[in-house]
């Protein structure tokens, strides 16, 4: 099995999944994956991101021969992964390895910014109003710990389970930014973007904080309908064991 | 005469000058002014930018009436720009204000890098090797003056006189990154790209720094030939009387 060890700028993107007439993360490295082997190369990313989501770091596997050696393979890799795929490490895993089963831990973090600049558009979210950062650390340390997080995802098909244990959600404030930190075994999907929102909602005094142990309890989606845009997410980091 | 002072990101655009069939900054803010005014609005920018290359500051005019009032015309604007063109400011100017034969000087920056990292690949230029700082500076000295810079241009047509003066080139180091400045009363066409490749090649051993005088002098394009890639070159300022 070998691993990939990636980042990406998720701006030319339509997200990480393949899709048909669709540039996507996954297309674009198995394209180059075919080229190197010859032959389809299907790559298992350890989640997906959405349009327009970045990868500080993400990980893959795929199931290849080692008829090309792993230093050959990094050099190819390089050379033919388009500018805004960066191939941060590529190695040989354990056979029973697997970027989506074997994570126990993904931290996600979103940048938001109260200064609008066109170079940090597609990098940070812009917020035009201040926010209530008392209220949302209340909400982010009552949204810690293990919960049935029903009212926090959007249904997707094969989905089972809707607990996930949060380890930590925090803020960091630098200049004009905050940047905040999710840190969890798992995320479900649209998780990140509707907890964000949930926040910022908070933030601007439109829900308060208190409820957040009544709403994961409700597994209801009536006041985490809105999903907070892709801009400014990052997946940063996925621990194995 | 509406002035338009802009930002872009220069990414996901063919340049600044309008071409069939390509996204440029002139095309996309001409289409915006035709939507506005509801006929075909022609807008000058004060000098192109090459496909890839980003503006901090960059200033049009065009000609109109005053049926949009200018606070309507900004929040129109505003609304209808694509994300990577900001407006920072529109104004009304005299009436013989010309974005391009106005323009008393000009300042572009160039924004290398030490570090490869996949978000900053179209906004700073990455040099996987170590440059002689001092000859460099030898060689940005001798720059400067008033100097016929056609061996530091492309031939354009209708481009009369290559004699331009440059006011100053410096440096400046900041973490991983090299900042090298261009000020002067104005540029030929790739002179800024071209003089950063000379630069580079000084820095690099490629060239001695005490040839630049030579080389002004030779009119001849033999030792810069070559032309710095457009990722790391922003437009920053332009001066008006």
């Amino acid at each position: 099995m070998i691993r990939l060890d990636l980042a990406y700028d998720g701006r030319n993107f339509f997200g990480s999944q393949r899709q048909k007439n669709h540039r996507t993360v996954q297309g674009e490295i198995e394209q180059v994956l075919a080229i190197l082997y010859q032959q389809p190369v299907s790559l298992q990313l350890s989640g997906r991101t959405d349009s327009g989501v970045h990868a500080k770091h993400q990980v893959g596997h795929f199931r290849a021969g080692l008829d090309i050696p792993i230093d050959r393979l990094d050099y190819a890799l390089r050379s033919l992964l388009p500018s805004d795929i960066q191939l941060l490490d590529v190695s040989v895993a354990l056979a029973d390895f697997h970027a989506r089963y074997s994570a126990k831990e993904k931290t996600y973090q979103y940048v938001l910014t109260k200064r609008d600049d066109v170079f940090t558009r597609p990098y940070k979210l812009y917020l035009n109003s201040d926010l209530d950062l008392t209220a949302m650390r209340q909400a982010m340390t009552d949204l810690q710990g293990r919960h049935d997080f029903y009212a926090f995802s959007n249904r997707r098909k094969g989905e089972t389970s809707t607990v996930r244990t949060i380890h930590q959600i925090s803020y960091e404030q630098l200049g004009d930014d905050i940047i905040v930190t999710f840190r969890g075994d798992g995320f479900l999907y649209k998780m990140v973007r509707i907890l964000m929102q949930y926040l910022l909602h908070v933030g601007q005094g439109e829900l308060r904080p208190d409820l957040t142990g009544e709403i994961i309890a409700s597994r209801s989606r009536e006041l985490t309908r809105k999903v907070a845009p892709a801009q400014g997410l990052y997946l940063v980091d996925i621990k194995y064991d």
